[in-house]
């Protein structure tokens, strides 16, 4: 590790190394590769365990010191010249879900470790520390909930509930992080939770709007709020041969009138409104009885607080409405809610200047998913930084994105890294 | 038994019992009774053996002939005086839904024996045979076909495939029907299928026509047909969070216009259509995942073959217009087509007579569920009595009607019986 300037006019950026970042990804992705050419690395299993162990010894062949908390996120670190300065921390995941992509997750802890070393390569010296981090299970697949590293570290959730949690085969979080220990061995730092100074996310789109504007970095202002909810559509049974359509209460027409009531009251000419409907059950399922019964979900998201309260709260009066029509009942029950997440006008801005700076096509957006930026906003000043992947794909094994996007994303990530540490 | 003529003025329908035709109806309610007030007796199970059994110890206190076909159906026999004549024949089945009721079917077979005690207890002789039968499955719930034993009486069927038919557990027809003739001896006719003279079968409605205009008795003049279909909607999985619905190719909100663009299109003014989409799969049922496709099955029923075909062939173009609107395609699959079944004129004539001499009141209908007289009215002048049920709730633990309204259609059976076998 060298700390000597080659120059001033050296930027981080310059000894991004597009080759190096992609060969990565190749590597990590043979960690639970899967024969569709995805990856299943599930959050604390023997799959994770080796992208832990990989990025250890790619970390320990720079010598930077690597450790682990108590709820198995690990980071990287490299120093900066103020002992006292809060570190600037970037990073992302290394779980998967079962049948997802090589990039998600992936990309953003493999360029904030690539920002390292051409913070090296560049030979630039920061004030504050430059940490590399991979937050655990940010997928929320084998162990609940998602986003548990960072929640974690933020104080979100309490330590205890979390290491207690239970995959479907019973074995708890403690006990799989204790198994990833063993395989892949990191100092084990047992405070949770530190000061940071600030927080930089890259992350593959998972969407198509890049892609279809032919823009290379999103600039992410903001994570959209999400509400939840569970629509139940209560009819009536009868003999779909000898029912006449008038006397019927059917649960089934009823709560398809419900799902094109609600697309019309969710019409927006700017098309910032996320309305899903993603899963749809009726009973009893036979073709020869007029369904009493269907339980649907309702995904609602948006980026503005307001628009997002006016929405959800208009989904009970027009399924209600609906309902009447047909001599139908309906209940709907919010189970979640989660509010816009705005990241910081400096970190924003600083990551929009770098785009601007290094040439790249850019365009201000949202981010639809959640991420653990999510929660390090809530301690420290966050942004995010998007690539273009292939059609908008995430969360499937052909999810794919180019060495150059990637390699432009970390760029973008190395000068605002730079810029935040130095300050 | 007695075929001596009281009087001239002793009408059949004035021996019929109430009293003993409901305490007939709860001792068979007592073979495969379920918790909730309803009967568990399927097909050839030993329930249905007993019930069987219960019905050929009544024919023999009368002194009844009884005798089984090949494919299990029931007979029991009360001679005519022409020993040249077809049998007027009447009856339905003993066999029930796994969570069914107490009348549907039984009441068809309990009827048909009332009337041949009714004109014994009159001194009714009549030139022709008069025969109660029991059909062998008709719900088609263990074993398929429903309706297996009228089908196979008339060629519908090849007996030695349905005898080879397996239920669930691997257990064949010819077993089960071995098993009902061990516990349940009757004499086994080796023939298949007689010439008939006619035949009427009393049911209740399973439907809630009568209750709600008041009247006693349905005279039934056709069993409507029915055409079944699959469609299948392809659509593209998205995230539900990050892809703007403009750029979506959504499966469930397309089959959502699909069922509401053909409520549409199979609206009638005189509500005799019968449109229910009774199941309804979306894949892959992820709140966070657009839904890539949906699976749902429509059925369709209307008497009129014009009108049947019509509205039927509406459905692909109705389908694909709405598919094409969302960017998704659609398959439509015909999988079940049943022609209506018009009853002879003479047959309906008799029982709308016989209805009108007893002073009940009556409205000419059709029937909306199919029934074992579909069958045989392709051999024989046929016609079904309906009576009352309670909110026309069958296939269903609930199901009710009262002694007197299953009295009335007993006695309107009693005199159509009569006359037919007389004429």
């Amino acid at each position: 590790m060298s700390t000597t300037p080659r120059g001033a006019n050296t930027r981080a950026s310059d000894n991004v190394r597009e080759e190096r970042l992609w060969q990565r990804h190749m590597e990590m992705a043979k960690l639970g590769a899967t024969a569709k050419g995805g990856v299943n690395r599930q959050a604390l299993s023997a799959e994770d365990a080796a992208a832990r162990g990989l990025l250890g010894s790619w970390a320990a062949a720079r010598g930077y010191e690597v450790f682990t908390d108590p709820i198995g996120n690990l980071f990287v670190k490299r120093p900066g010249t103020d002992p006292d300065a809060r570190p600037v921390v970037s990073g992302s995941h290394l779980d998967s879900q079962p049948t997802g992509g090589r990039f998600d997750g992936t990309y953003g802890v493999l360029a904030a470790f690539e920002v390292l070393e051409a913070l090296d390569d560049a030979g630039i010296a920061t004030k504050r520390p430059v940490m590399a981090v991979a937050w655990t299970n940010e997928e929320g697949n084998r162990f609940q909930p998602g986003c548990m590293g960072s929640g974690a570290f933020v104080g979100a959730y309490e330590i205890g509930t979390l290491l207690d949690g239970k995959d479907p085969k019973g074995k708890t979080v403690r006990e799989a992080f204790g198994e990833v220990l063993a395989a892949a061995p990191a100092r084990l730092e047992p405070r949770l939770g530190f000061p940071i100074d600030s927080y930089i996310e890259a992350h593959i789109e998972q969407g198509p709007i890049l892609e279809n504007t032919g823009n290379d970095i999103g600039v992410v202002t903001l994570i959209q709020g999400m509400r939840r909810f569970y629509v139940d559509v209560h009819g009536e049974e009868a003999h779909s041969g000898t029912t006449p359509l008038r006397l019927r209460k059917d649960a089934l027409k009823s709560a398809a009138s419900m799902v094109l009531a609600l697309e019309k009251v969710m019409d927006d000419p700017t098309d910032t409104v996320r309305f899903t409907v993603g899963r749809f059950e009726i009973y009893p399922g036979s073709p020869s009885t007029v369904p009493s019964k269907v339980h649907f979900l309702i995904d609602l998201r948006h980026p503005d607080p307001a628009t997002l309260k006016r929405l959800g709260d208009a989904i009970l009066p027009t399924c209600e409405a609906e309902a009447a029509r047909r001599g139908c009942t309906v209940e709907v029950t919010e189970y979640t809610t989660v509010a816009p997440v705005p990241f910081g006008a400096e970190t924003v801005a600083r990551v929009r200047d770098a785009t601007a700076a290094l040439g790249y096509r850019h365009i201000d957006m949202i981010s639809g998913a959640g991420h653990d930026a999510m929660h390090i906003a809530k301690v420290a000043p966050a942004g995010m930084i998007f690539v273009p992947c292939w059609k908008g794909v995430s969360h499937n094994e052909t999810e794919d994105a180019t060495p150059r996007d990637l390699a432009n994303g970390t760029r973008v990530l190395a000068d605002t890294l730079a810029a935040l540490a130095n300050r």
